[in-house]
């Protein structure tokens, strides 16, 4: 175990030991404007859009000033879309480039299309080319090109050069803002080189040592150089087993990546192998995060699931899943219409039947998320497939067993015995069939190269829903219930 | 826009121009171990589990010794239970602290269970303290004290003081090791006090500046340090507007702090204000990852949704939902009883009932998906709440238009245009009420600080089965169909 005790090892830290008293409140968290869980307070939302309503830009200032970049581009979020213009145009100088980079992708792309290029232009002029290019491409192609014909030819063709990788790869997302030293440097060389840098405007956690033909050959973290006496060889220090990520890597596995060896930040490089660019933790958290949380709106048909999604994109994505999904009923429809007569003879069978497709879909469901998520963070792989079946198989025949009793002893005392034990066995079927769907359909779609989050829930849920009214209506017409 | 060409700035970067050929191949990709998504190959896992099975040691080492401590853990993952033993057996000198720190709580559980408390307590002690932690907290607590004993007094003292913080605080997650100075430091003091200091084992990424009480006054970026002349004072360097982390915060507002603020690593501090730990951007990465990804496992009613978990844990944290299922089924259930003379006069309520109901289900849950996530990144706050259910309620009525012509005219033709306006005026009803439901259930919980993606699913699916049952068979019966 390390060092934990540090603060009291050293009296350079410490001028007298701290007094118990004497609380200092956080900054941030329960002042006037934040509640408990640092979201923005609604009396502080209600002052700021009265002042917007009075037109008294004076009081509006006032009232932003104090907030973090950050919680300027929430209360941008809180309000109105028709408020946004008046609040800009009202705190101007406190528009910096992180309220800008902050903001959530449909509200600044909303404002920027209400901006004329040159306007669009400045602001990109001074972001860090990563966050630029997170702001033109949104806009469309015509209003693309108006803007970088603003921009002054360095910082076009860095955008450009981003913009040329696909979307959602390390080429678009890089920040190509780095620090690169030869491998023969001293540790007291990268300390005189670094000095008085006043230009390396953005933070960074590591240095990448490099080879004459510009490959990464080492990292080595800040700390190490702050740590490590001046005569030291750089090469040394560094760790040469490095994770370098390819211009096209996807997001989504550079998320994983960062997880995966707790990364600070990582090196990018081209075709050829050469340093173009860097990748750090704290851009790549969002990216986590974003990947992580989509799954649940993927799984539900919610598309991009953002509340800033404009109405008509938003019915756009799940009308698609309901149409989808209006087809799959119709599956099951027609496999309880082949059992008309039945239910006009018995009709406790229309009453049963919905209970077995019901509960068949939830137990799809909590399978195929367990599936999804650990296909997600590569946990569910070829090499374990069988295994994860063979558990969900026990887990589904525990659950159907237990639901089956349940249903079956409650069927049988209000109905009658020969029902109960119908119910019971179509319950066991359906839970297995839909323990099996949930894990194999995701698995299949993965195997297909497609996001399993995707389609699965249309599939898993058709053949739970058809499973669970075949195994019920058929079973009680197979044993003469209603023949 | 910052210097994205400082690669061609500077002659001290660059030997020559990088030559245009000679890739260098990726570590870690591609290699013969890694499939193209950086898992590990199911042939590589097969050569090892061979190895393993004819007990040759030497074969397992050789195939394991280059794989990266976190590509370990994922193989003792990958692996049966039974497996895990002799693996760890035969690479004892390869299960460094990174393996253990990497390895999924559940099979770290089940493994250190198999091991007497002093082997525990050997690698408790190689651990920093809060992987340590984790690894003890897992452990119950008869085993928790018998470890414990074992560990020497500095490390145990530091493993309780942890412990006594609730789970998934930032008291219990921080980490104890970091280095504060005092305000009146220079840069050139602040480096010669950590050159050399070879103790400092942990890498950091900022120094805490604290006054004389030892409450932060600042932080400051390492990178900052190295690019500022000795002479400057650390006050004129450090940034005075931080984000302090109380002990009691809990993880989930911990992740989102990171997030919002871009923070790479952030000062906790205790009621009284003094700096107590450090909570690092590659902890909280996980965390993020994990709250963010089990929305859908709760959703869904699949607990912790870990393919890890033993059977009989993840059977119960199911069933119990499927339970609720079943009495929230029963509810639809009787609403179709209501009708049942209705149904034994046309057998087409029957076959088309079902299809309202499930369409309702999934228009609901995907409003649901939007509006827990909107929760959990704080973007639906009370400050929006009625804009969202707006926007939710326009989306809903698209949808509901939608999806009634189609199946309303569907319906027309197949049976009668009268049951196809019923159809179709009982899908805008439900698709509505869905909408509404799927935003207002996990708005309700939130404001009842429950956790609005655990239990939003079982109300929002009763209150679509029963109002697509009610709806279309009420509105049946009402409009004379089967009166």
């Amino acid at each position: 175990m390390s060092d934990e005790a540090r603060l009291d090892e050293d009296d350079i830290l410490l001028a007298e030991a701290p007094p118990e008293e004497g609380a200092r409140p956080d900054d941030r968290i329960d002042d006037e404007r934040h509640d408990e869980e640092n979201r923005l307070k609604p009396e502080y939302l209600r002052a700021v859009r009265e002042a917007l309503e009075e037109g008294d830009k004076g009081a509006v200032y006032e009232l932003v000033e104090p907030l973090h970049p950050a919680d300027i581009a929430d209360l941008f979020e809180l309000i109105d879309r028709d408020e946004r213009g008046a609040l800009a145009a009202a705190i101007t100088d406190l528009m910096s480039s992180d309220v800008i980079a902050e903001l959530n992708d449909y509200v600044r792309e909303d404002m920027m299309e209400a901006l004329p290029a040159e306007a669009v232009a400045t602001i990109a002029e001074q972001l860090e080319t990563d966050d630029a290019v997170q702001l033109i491409e949104d806009l469309d192609e015509e209003d693309q090109q108006a803007v970088l014909a603003e921009l002054d030819a360095e910082d076009r063709a860095a955008i450009e050069s981003a913009l040329a990788y696909p979307e959602e790869t390390a080429g678009r997302l890089m920040s190509r803002d780095f620090v690169a030293v030869p491998e023969h440097m001293t540790v007291g060389d990268v300390i005189d080189y670094l000095r008085g840098r006043l230009d390396i405007s953005s933070d960074f956690f590591e240095i990448f040592v490099v080879d004459e033909r510009h490959h990464p050959v080492g990292t080595c973290a800040l700390s190490w150089i702050l740590t490590t006496p001046r005569h030291i060889a750089l090469s040394d220090v560094m760790k040469r087993d490095q994770t370098l990520i390819p211009v096209t890597m996807d997001q989504e596995e550079l998320g994983l990546m960062f997880q995966k060896y707790g990364l600070i930040s990582a090196a990018v490089v081209d075709e050829n192998g050469r340093l173009v660019g860097q990748m750090t933790v704290d851009d790549v958290i969002h990216i986590i995060s974003e990947e992580a949380g989509e799954d649940v709106l993927l799984l539900s048909g919610a598309g991009d699931g953002d509340i800033n999604e404009p109405i008509l994109e938003a019915y756009g994505a799940r009308v698609r899943w309901l149409i989808a999904n209006l087809g799959t009923a119709l599956v099951g429809s027609a496999i309880i219409a082949m059992f008309g007569a039945a239910i006009e003879k018995l009709v406790a069978l229309a009453v049963l039947m919905p209970i077995v497709a019901s509960i068949g879909g939830n137990a799809g469901t909590q399978t195929m998320a367990v599936a999804v998520r650990a296909i997600a963070t590569n946990q569910l792989t070829r090499a374990n497939t069988w295994r994860i079946v063979a558990r969900e198989l026990r887990v589904a025949l525990l659950n159907g067993a237990t639901i089956a009793v349940l249903i079956g002893i409650g069927t049988a005392a209000i109905f009658t015995p020969h029902l109960g034990a119908v119910i019971a066995a179509a319950m066991i079927v359906n839970i297995i069939v839909a323990g099996m769907a949930g894990v194999l359909v995701p698995v299949v779609f993965e195997r297909l190269r497609q996001d399993p989050a995707v389609a699965s829930s249309v599939f898993v849920t058709m053949i739970t829903d058809s499973m669970g009214f075949f195994a019920f209506l058929g079973l009680a017409v197979a044993s003469g219930l209603a023949g």
